[in-house]
């Protein structure tokens, strides 16, 4: 690096801050360029925080997805938490390790990326950490939120009797490329809350039955049993299913990255709510809690087949 | 990865969830486990955020330091950050791409320095994301912390005739390894927040000379002039100017990663501090805020050299 040059860390730093654009919140007292960033949560002081990280070859691949669609995931995968709690997002934060050899050029379209989805959702980046080495793209958001005045939405208050709901078509995210371009459910996570208070609610990251069964061992140890023939299947797994001979029902069970929510709902709660769906909130009934430990599927034919939990494991293939 | 093992990733939360110990804050409502953790900062709703993300290589060599030290780094250098605004730390996320051929020994090593180093600034781990794949260990900390009641220290109230301090020695970190045991100076900012209410603060991480610029730049483009006499020399700095022929001083100035404060306090505060400064705190009066920019260093015989910032740049050798 020539020292008669700006840095290149600075200088991308201070292009960052030039495409920030207005802080519609208002509530960034300081924002990126100071050892912290400062936001105002008030009159809340509870404040939700959620982080998760993307790596090239794991979670997208740099060279055929572009820096754009990565940081464009990165935002959504992080709101989609927020929305699996019935919460407001607001502030992020991001580090990144960035390939040395194209450095600025990524982290210009990854910042593209991540500000177009925290626009779509009133969320102000206020920091990061900004670095470059030999390795592949690794990008890390932290966000916060505000939890919703109706109470938390945790994954840990599921009982036996409740109803299991989704609010939209499951599996296949792979096939399209849609696990890069998440739809986080805050409006319908918001309405959900206000109208029906559920006991549990996840994001179905990955997939519903390993996400189910967070909540199920979350929720001291409970069941659940599922119709096999009301677990909405998404079109992707359908196509997916074509292609590769797995059968559409095991997509919409297993495959991870669908960002759509899961929750359960105490049963007279659950009729009223599908007598009459928030508008714009399509549900479908997919099963119920049971007292009963285990995850069951029940068939047309009145079998109840046990399910194996076997989504994304995050370490998959790791020594332990 | 067996069907019938439990599944890694959730075999390692647990095990993390078992080692958290207790929560000293009383502030977190929800924890690891969920979608979101929930923290709760009343009676205040400020808060501040900070992120740092360590790749191995290039903040660490995971081989020779070993992943408990990495993670004693990972979160002593956000805790230093927050140090830097004079604030107290609290709640932590942690994401992390591990190795995977180690994966689970090199994530409960982590976890163990984070959670010692935690433990002395009583911060709270509330929750992360940990995937493993074929690439290097990358960590990255999100630290939340409360502004103190004094107001935050940011790096942009420097104004010219302020006294430039810092609290102890500079130089040599990586010596002795010294980088990888940051000493995060909260009480000390704490205790110089109240006592003299500095108009600009920064940690040291990048280098003195590059940290001052940074306050420089964020306070209008005010300067600085520094006497080479009176800058601190770390011991570490000088054993380390034996072996490489480089002059200390230009350890002092130009290494990163002390985890030192510097701050700018005005005049008169600046004398009645030196006159009595907090107990426990030593401090080293090395120069002033001048109106003329630039960065200057005086010398013992009345010359004035300007300085070139020339820090630890994250994205050196990065192609721009």
């Amino acid at each position: 690096m020539s020292k008669s040059l700006p840095k290149g860390e600075f200088e991308l730093i201070s292009w960052i801050r030039r495409n920030q654009g207005d802080d519609p919140s208002g509530g960034v007292l300081v924002g990126i360029g100071d050892d912290c960033a400062i936001v105002d949560f008030s009159p809340e002081s509870f404040v939700l925080v959620t982080t998760d990280m993307l790596m090239d070859g794991r979670h997208f691949r740099l060279k055929d997805d572009g820096p754009e669609a990565v940081g464009y995931k990165a935002m959504g995968v992080n709101i989609s938490d927020i929305a699996a709690m019935a919460g407001s997002p607001r502030f992020a934060v991001v580090s990144v390790a960035l390939p040395r050899a194209d450095a600025v050029a990524v982290a210009k379209g990854l910042h593209g990326g991540l500000k177009r989805m925290a626009d779509r959702f009133g969320v102000v980046m206020v920091g990061g950490d900004t670095n470059a080495w030999d390795g592949p793209l690794v990008v890390s958001v932290t966000l916060l939120g505000e939890p919703t005045m109706a109470g938390a939405a945790t994954r840990s208050g599921a009982r036996a009797g409740d109803v299991i709901l989704v609010p939209g078509p499951l599996g296949g995210s792979l096939f399209n490329g849609r696990h890069l371009r998440p739809e986080p459910r805050i409006a319908e996570a918001l309405a959900l809350a206000e109208a029906a208070s559920p006991n549990a609610m996840i994001d179905v990251s990955d997939g519903l039955a390993s996400d189910l069964g967070h909540i199920l061992e979350e929720s001291g140890g409970v069941g659940a049993e599922l119709d096999a023939d009301a677990i909405p299947i998404h079109p992707d797994a359908v196509e997916q299913s074509k292609s590769y001979g797995v059968p559409p029902l095991e997509h919409a069970l297993h495959d991870g990255e669908d960002f759509e929510l899961c929750l359960t709902v105490a049963p007279d709660r659950a009729d009223a709510l599908l007598a009459s769906p928030p508008p714009g909130v399509q549900l479908f009934r997919i099963g119920e809690i049971t007292a009963a430990p285990g995850l069951r599927l029940r068939t047309a034919d009145g079998r109840s087949i046990p399910i194996e939990p076997r989504g994304f494991d995050h370490l998959a293939g790791a020594n332990q």
